[in-house]
C-alpha cells in the first residue's frame, strides 16, 4: 500500500520534471484504498460503495457542510468529482470546465482547464449540456467533452497530454458519459440516439490516445465486433448478421444503441459490460423488426471489443426505454449458487439480476410496482419467448399506431431509472436504486432523418401513476430475489447517484437540492441538508486528513430538469419533462456548486 | 412589539383579498425587532448592528451552513437579503431576478420576479451587473433594476404594483444601487459616473410611484435644491449657483456625481445622507475647478429634497476617489461632548466624522496609513483650505498631466474602500470597515463626450503597496478619535459588507469566499467557512422559531472581480482592476450562492 500512497501524493506535490512512474494497475490498487475516490464509479464493478466507516448510521445526524466550491457554470451537473491523494477533480457541464483543487487549503485551485468548444454542439444535446466526469489514471485525467473530444490532462499541471475526436456533433455526435479506464484502455461511449446515431464504444490507448478498436451497437458483424459462432445470447449463438437482420434494409446505419451510460468491468473475466440505448427514431412503425442490438446488455473483451455475450431486455422498443443505465457486478448466492452477478436497473421498470460470465438471466422483476407496459419478463427457458418481456396490448404504441396518442403507459420515457446510478452494498447484500415513478402519454408520429436534426418521432407528456403524487422513490433492492426491500417516497425523480458506504448510511439527492442519508438497513432519513441547487449529481466519499467526507454536485437539471435548465416552458418540450417536472421550480433555482460534508471536529 | 408581530406573521401566512393595513411606520418598528431584518443596511442610521445575541465569540466556532440556495445567476452578487417574518428575499444581479423564500421550508421558493429587461444594458454597467438589494415597507418589496426600472412588488405574491422608469440606459444611466424608503417615500439614485451622467437623487411616492422630488448634484440650484442662503457648506452659506460656477461652462450637465451608495436617515431631523461619486471625466485638465458637487456628503429633507447642508471631501478629484460610500448615524462622545454623528470611510482613504445636525467636520484621519494622495485634511478652521485634503503634488494627476503615467498612487481609484458597507456597534461604539489596501499607476487622457458611450479618460494599474502582499484590511476604528484600533489583514480587498452583533462577533466575507466571524474587541479569527464563490455581498442576520441565522450571498464580481466576472484579461482592463486582481482566479470561480448558517441543535 506504500507505493499507492507514494503515488497519491506525487500527484499533490511533485512539479516540474521529475515524472513518477505511474503503473496502469495503480488505478486497480488505489480503487481498494478508500481514501480516494479514483473512478466515477467508485471502482469496476460500479458499486459505489465505500468501506469508509467514520460517518455511522449513529452520527451521520451530526454532518455539516465543511466547504463549498461553485463551478461557475450552471444547467445540469451531473456526475461526481475525483479524489486522488491530496487533490480533487471537479467537472462541469459545457463548456466542461475540469478544476483540480487542494484538498489541504479547503479547494483553492490548483489548475484549471476550460476546454474551447464551439457552442452549436449545446442544440445537439438532447437532455441537458450535462457531463458526467472524469477518470483517473496513469498520472492523466480523462476528460470527455461535449463535442465529444477525449482529451488527456496531465494531473498535475492541467496541460493536455492527448486529444483525440470520437464523434462528429455535426451529425447529432455528442459526448456526455464519463470515459472509463480499464487496463491500459481509455473506453468512451457515445450520446445522440435523438438524432439517429449508430452507437459504438471505442477504446484509445491510455498513453498517446490511439484508437485500438471500436464496437458498434448494430451493423454488419465486423462492425459490432460479434463472432456469430462465439457470441451468445441468452446461452444460445447469435448467428451471422444479427445486428443487421433485424432491421429494414439500411436502417441500422441510424439506429441508435448509443452507449453513454456507465462501464464495469471485471478484471479475471477481462470483460467490460455496459447498455445499448433506444433504437432510432422513437416512432416504432418506422422501425419494424426486433431492431438488435439496441437496448442491449453488452459483454465485451477490452483488449480488442470482442463480444462475449448480449442480451436484449427491450426488443423493438415503443417507448424509449433506453438501455444504458449501468452494471452493477457482486457476487451473490442466487438460488443457491454463488453466482459472478450482474445487476442492472432498466429504464423499462425492470431490476435485471444475471450471471455476468454467461449472461445468464437469474432474475427479472419490477423494481417499481406500477410499471404496466409488460406483465412480466418470460422466464421459461422453453419458451420461444424466453428472456422478453410480455406486453400489455393496451400500452404498445405500435400497436395504437402512429399520430394516436397511447395513455397511461408507465414508467414513463424516462423510464423507472435513468442514468442516475444506484450503489450496492456487499454489508448488506442490498442495492440503492434512485428511481422515477412516472407515467406518460406517448403519441408517435412519422419523421424523417436528416444529419444533425432531431430523429425523435414522437411527442409525451409525464405525470407521476394516477392518484399517487410522488414522482420518485429511493428504494432498496434484494437482486438475488428481486424484491423492494424498502422504498422511501419522494416528491421527484431522485435523478442523483447513490453512495453505500461501510457506515450502514446511504446518500442520494434530490431534485430539490436535499443531500440525504438514510439508514442502509431501514431507508430511516437520518440527516438532510438543503444544497443550493437540484442535485442530478452522484454522491461520493473520501478520507483526508483521517477525517471521512461525502460530496456531492448540486445543479438541477438533466432531462428531468431541462424545463429549468434550458428554460423551457411549453410542457410537452423537453421530450414531455417540462410539463412533468414544472413544479420543480417552486424549489429551486439553476445552480452549479460543489458541497462538501463532515462530521463537525471535536 | 406585537403589532409588529402580526404584521409580520401576515406577510407570510395571507393570501388573496384581505389587504393587511399596512403603516408607513411599520417599517421603522420592524427594524427594532431584530428578529427582521427589514432593510439592507439593517436600520435608518445604517449601522448594521444587530441586537441578537444567540451566536456569540464563544460559540460562534460551532457556526455551520443549515441552507443554502442558488439564485442561478452567476456574476457579482453584491447587497443582502431581506427576512421579513417567515419569508426571505433574495435579489441577484442582471436580470435581478426576485425570490421570496419561505424560512419554514429550507427556503421553498413562494414566489419568483424576473424582469424583462434589455441585455444592452450589461455593457454600460462600468463595474459588473451588480445590484445591492431590495428595500421592504407597507407590503411592498422595491426592486431597482439594471435599467433603472424601478418597481414595486406585492410582498406576498411578487405581483407588479406599480413601476416607474427613473434613468435612461442610451444616456449610460443605470441602477445598481439598492432603493431606500424612508417614511413614505422610496428614494433612489443612479450611476453612470464612468458615462458623464449626472447624478441625482429622487423621492417617489411609497403607495404609487409618483415621483416627488429630484435633487441632481450639479447644476442650478432649482435641479440641485441647494437653498444659497440656507444651504451651509462648514458653517458658511454657499452661496448662489454653486452647482454650476465651480465648473467650466456646460461641463455641470456630463459632470458625474452619481448617487449608487447606501442611504442613511435620521427621523428625528427628518434628514437623508448619501455621498455623490466622481466628476466626469476621470482626466482632471478636461474639467477645471472645484467640480461642485461632486465627491459630497449629502444632508437633504426627505419630503422635498430641499438641502440643509453639503461637504466636498475631494474637491476636483484627480484619481477617481468617488464619495458615494454609506453614512453610519450614531450618537457618540466626541472631544467630550455627545454628539449625533455621521462617519463615513471615503475612497480617499480618510475616514470622516461629522456632527450630523450642520455638518460640522468633527474627525478626518487615514484609515489606511499608506494613503498618500495627500498628507491630511487641513483642520484649521481659520485656513482658507479648511476642510480639504493636503495634496502631494508627486500624486497629482492633474499637475503631471494629460498622457503622463503616475506612479505608485495611494490608494487605487476604487479606493481605500467602496461601496463595501462597514458596521458600527453600539456595544463597542467602534466600526468595522472592510478596506482595499491598493495602490495604482493612473494615466489621464483627453476624452470627448458622446451620450451612452464610456467616458473615463484615464488608463489604470492596481496593485498592494510597495513591498506588501495584502491587499485588503478588515479594520475596527475609533470614530471619536479617528484611529484604528486593530487591523487583520487580508490576501485581497474585503469586499463584503460587515456585520456587528450584540453577541460581540463581527462578521464579514472575502473575496477568496470565506464567511469570517471575529471577535469585536480583538479582531481574533473566530470561525471561518469557504462559501462556493468569493463574497462581496453583505453579512445578515435574523432570527427564526427562537434561533439565530446569519446568512450571506456568495458570487465573486464587482469591480475587484470584473476580470472574473466578465471574462476580461488584459491587465488594465475593468479600469485597473483585472490585473491588480488576477490571483483571485486561483481561488473561486463564478457562483451565486445565498448560505445560511446557524449553530448546531442541542
Amino acid at each position: 500500500m506504500q507505493k499507492v500512497l507514494l503515488a497519491a501524493s506525487l500527484v499533490a506535490t511533485v512539479a516540474g520534471s521529475g515524472v513518477p512512474a505511474y503503473a496502469n494497475d495503480d488505478l486497480q490498487k488505489m480503487q481498494q484504498d478508500a481514501k480516494h475516490w479514483v473512478m466515477p464509479t467508485g471502482n469496476y464493478s460500479n458499486q459505489r460503495y465505500s468501506k469508509l466507516s467514520q460517518i455511522t448510521s449513529s452520527n451521520v445526524g451530526k454532518l455539516a457542510p465543511a466547504w463549498t466550491f461553485s463551478t461557475g457554470v450552471l444547467r445540469g451537473h451531473e456526475g461526481a468529482p475525483l479524489v486522488i491523494g491530496d487533490v480533487m477533480y471537479v467537472h462541469a457541464p459545457f463548456p466542461n470546465t475540469v478544476f483540480a483543487l487542494d484538498l489541504n487549503n479547503d479547494g483553492k485551485i490548483l489548475w484549471k482547464y476550460e476546454p474551447k468548444q464551439d457552442p452549436s454542439v449545446i442544440p445537439v444535446m438532447c437532455c441537458d449540456t450535462v457531463n458526467r466526469g472524469l477518470s483517473y489514471a496513469d498520472g492523466k485525467i480523462l476528460l470527455h467533452q461535449a463535442d465529444t473530444t477525449l482529451v488527456a490532462l496531465d494531473a498535475k499541471t492541467g496541460a493536455v497530454v492527448w486529444s483525440v475526436k470520437n464523434g462528429d456533433p455535426s451529425k447529432g455526435e455528442t459526448g456526455t458519459s464519463a470515459a472509463m479506464v480499464f487496463k491500459d484502455k481509455v473506453l468512451v461511449g457515445i450520446s445522440g440516439g435523438e438524432f439517429g446515431v449508430r452507437g459504438s464504444v471505442a477504446a484509445y490507448n491510455l498513453k498517446d490516445g490511439k484508437k485500438i478498436w471500436r464496437g458498434y451497437s448494430m451493423g454488419p458483424d465486423s462492425d459490432t465486433l460479434i463472432d456469430p459462432e462465439k457470441t451468445t445470447s441468452l446461452g444460445k449463438p447469435v448467428g451471422p448478421d444479427s445486428g443487421t437482420n433485424t432491421w429494414e434494409g439500411d436502417q441500422w446505419k441510424i439506429g441508435g444503441g448509443t452507449t453513454w451510460g456507465w462501464y464495469s468491468y471485471d478484471p479475471d473475466l477481462n470483460l467490460m459490460y455496459y447498455g445499448s440505448g433506444n433504437p432510432s427514431t422513437w416512432n416504432p412503425t418506422q422501425r419494424p423488426g426486433d431492431n438488435r442490438w439496441s437496448m442491449t446488455i453488452w459483454a465485451r473483451d477490452v483488449d480488442n471489443g470482442k463480444v462475449k455475450w448480449v442480451y436484449q431486455m427491450t426488443p423493438h422498443d415503443e417507448w424509449d426505454y433506453d438501455g444504458i443505465n449501468e452494471m452493477i457486478l457482486a457476487e451473490m448466492d442466487v438460488g443457491g449458487k454463488k453466482r459472478k452477478t450482474l445487476t442492472h436497473f432498466d429504464r423499462n421498470g425492470f431490476g435485471y439480476t444475471l450471471d455476468r460470465t454467461n449472461g445468464e438471466l437469474l432474475v427479472a422483476e419490477k423494481f417499481d410496482p406500477d410499471v404496466n407496459w409488460a406483465t412480466k419478463i418470460d422466464m421459461d427457458k422453453s419458451s420461444p419467448d424466453y428472456g422478453k418481456p410480455v406486453r400489455v396490448k393496451k400500452y404498445s404504441t405500435e400497436a395504437n399506431g402512429e399520430d394516436v396518442n397511447t395513455k397511461g403507459v408507465c414508467p414513463a420515457a424516462l423510464g423507472s431509472k435513468d442514468e442516475q446510478p444506484a450503489a450496492y452494498s456487499p454489508k448488506t447484500d442490498l442495492f440503492y436504486v434512485p428511481t422515477n415513478h412516472v407515467c406518460m402519454d406517448y403519441e408517435p408520429f412519422r419523421v424523417s432523418y436528416t444529419a444533425g436534426q432531431p430523429y425523435v418521432g414522437a411527442t409525451l407528456s409525464m405525470y407521476p401513476p394516477p392518484g399517487q403524487t410522488n414522482m420518485g422513490n429511493f428504494i432498496a433492492w434484494d437482486g438475488k430475489t428481486g424484491k423492494i426491500v424498502w422504498s422511501n417516497k419522494e416528491q421527484f425523480s431522485v435523478w442523483s447517484g447513490a453512495l453505500a458506504t461501510a457506515g450502514d448510511v446511504v446518500f442520494y439527492g434530490t431534485l430539490e437540492g436535499y443531500l440525504k442519508a438514510v439508514d442502509a438497513k431501514t431507508g430511516k432519513e437520518l440527516y438532510k441538508f438543503k444544497t443550493p441547487s437540484g442535485i442530478i449529481g452522484n454522491v461520493m466519499t473520501y478520507e483526508h486528513g483521517g477525517k471521512q467526507y461525502v460530496a456531492v454536485l448540486s445543479g438541477v437539471g438533466g432531462w428531468a430538469g431541462i424545463g429549468l435548465a434550458a428554460g423551457l416552458t411549453k410542457p410537452t418540450e423537453g421530450l414531455g419533462a417540462v410539463g412533468g417536472y414544472a413544479a420543480l421550480s417552486n424549489y429551486t433555482a439553476l445552480g452549479g456548486t460543489l458541497t462538501v460534508f463532515a462530521l463537525p471536529n471535536g
